[in-house]
């Protein structure tokens, strides 16, 4: 089975893994992505997320409701009753990085949540800057780290990108 | 107005833009994005491509469903009545390229629903495909091309990456 | 065009058709269907329809509520603002009927209105009724009549199942 | 109880059945529907299935995507985490069959989830080829067989419409 | 711990409660609140109450969907599966009364969805009756009783409002 | 008409009012309601208000985005194509009191909006703060002002309660 892709069945039609011979196990997963763009929106994002509210308050309320809703987005994902799902945000250079972890006790990971929460974080940023900045680009959405289930701790592999 | 980020109301607080004044007119944005793996997995999407329902059809599906959520995922974005969105994909040396064009005749450009199918079908590819290479790095999910509005047309800049 | 599948592109895929084209116009549909069941049961229905709320009461929100859906259910459906949905029960010898009209002022039909509204009442009427009879078989459910648009005015041939 | 409407309470007003005294068990539901169409669109599907994406292949995914909101649609339906739901098409002389098959490990049934994959995968098919054929009916939605909770295996009376 | 707003984290960032280490038990909440209307108003939502379908009805399976959509309204509550929730109504002399109880066996209390089936129970009623009066007002929406979870059995003081 | 239910058709059903035959015109509504609490309850969102997200920064993006689920959570309310909706906040001796503000041009009022949008950041507010302040009560929704549409220009009653 090893790897095989795991939603195509045998015939190649699309198919959702019936995870009902799977334990409850705790799971975790970490992932990560950054938008690019100008200095002067950059600027304009640091600075805005001064007094009240601001531009990352807003990208990650709407990480952690997108996790939610990840069921709903990617078609063979299970819903799930996540337990948590949090993000940071980092100014380097050129760019914000996103980091979402989500966790959950249940019978299947929680990448696709995580990676869906970095992801809608990422595109709520574009939504919010992009009239200082059409040409943002978002990189890097990767999975980081995955505890739990029966392949144990995965990490990935440093990003030299 | 023009370097102002237009969600940020005066006082710092997150404010949706009215878009009341605006006029209705033909608006066409185009997003692009990919998905790097490794041979492996590009070839077992590429092959179980072929018989019937697929990857990239689950994909394309899970796109298309993604931009009429656009409102419900992105804080700030106003919902709207699509006129169509579709998706198109090829495969390069190592990823898949996903290209999204959205259109609407109405207040307010097309360009969050174009990036966000982009993401949602490059997220459903990672799902679909995750247990061939958990180290799948999604890159350069960026808007190519927007038509209509006060902006008129605006072309992003060669990806060089 | 006439009889090409108009969800399918030229090459095969899946494809949302663009209606920017199209003028707003008044359309209307109508749609039907039947759920078959015990003489026991639609009693039970009838009778229970009585007093204060019921499953019929409950049916006909049901059924609203889908067709306000019917753009995240149906993949390749334009999201609409629907201008009204409204629907009708009937018991006949051994079913409930139901019919469903949906009307709009817009670019495109509201067929997939109706025929989910239709649907998800009769799905309805199932859930509530399924501890006394299992057996419940949901039947008909069809276009009756469509008005607007460039098709004109269309009708459906008697039902004589 | 045994016979009494579920969903209604002692004074007539729609209510959710309080599952929270049921244990957790396995349970399956099995379900199937048919659309029954002229030659000419039930040809075209056939033929328009090859290539990649197509009528079918939406049409599982859209059944899939529908089930897990189930209970966003059904008033009185728990929401459920789904093991799995898949679906099954086959082509009859005049008809595309629907059977969809919903398992989880949970305190009630399935049936809701594998009745509302079936329909609307039955309505994406019409949505998909009502460009071909207007007069397409729906027929014959029905749960087929239901296994685990308190009522045991069930198995429906054979199909003689 | 005790007093600190559990959601903001040490930066004062919002952020969802990590449910993981907590354990299952049975959990229930009552919440209540009222709609203040003319006699007028309210007379026409007692007499229409009355034949098939009314407007408490209609409120009722409102706040029943509601509550099951509480993790997609609040931001920071987590996705839960209900074992039940339902609504009573009542008239007093100048409003009506909406009790809501919610119930589950999980990591999390339930008086979110409680209170969540309330609010949109008395909006369901704002909106059936705005167009005898405008001027309704819901007032005193409360938790009302709460068991289960380490917070044990809490009671909400009279209300004397 | 003036003085009935509209939403209830003549044999009492609940219904959805059709507004195919109404004109667009701007419309906007202003809500407000107020949450009572504890001082020390409320001096714990004034601080935590301060440095970056925020109860208030969480209740307003929550507002904004239940305005635009309105028509999913209200049964006859019309889906809208909202040009804004927006919030304010203020402390008040013992509460805090959200205003909220949306606008359309389109058929129908969007006071459903406005109402929908003070509940939800209401509630969400008591979400953030129940480990606080389980007793806190929610006061006072109602509809402030309502402009456009054939009701004209429509304020309510000074607020003295």
């Amino acid at each position: 089975m090893g790897n095989a892709l795991t939603h195509i069945d045998a015939e190649g039609t699309a198919r959702m893994v019936d995870v009902g011979g799977k334990t409850d196990t705790r799971r975790i997963a970490v992932a990560s992505g950054r938008i690019v763009m100008t200095d002067y929106a950059l600027e304009a994002i640091r600075t805005g997320d001064a007094p009240k509210g601001d531009v990352l308050g807003t990208a990650r309320i709407a990480g952690i409701m997108a996790a939610k809703k990840t069921g709903d987005l990617i078609p063979m994902c299970h819903p799930l009753t996540l337990d948590a799902v949090n993000l940071d945000f980092a100014f380097v250079s050129d760019a914000v990085v996103v980091t979402a972890t989500a966790s959950l006790t249940g019978k299947t990971g929680v990448e696709m949540e995580a990676l869906t929460a970095t992801s809608v974080a990422l595109l709520t940023i574009y939504d919010m800057a992009k009239a200082l900045d059409k040409g943002m680009v978002i990189e890097s959405i990767r999975l980081i780290e995955k505890i739990g289930g029966k392949s144990g701790h995965w990490k990935a592999a440093p990003d030299d990108s």
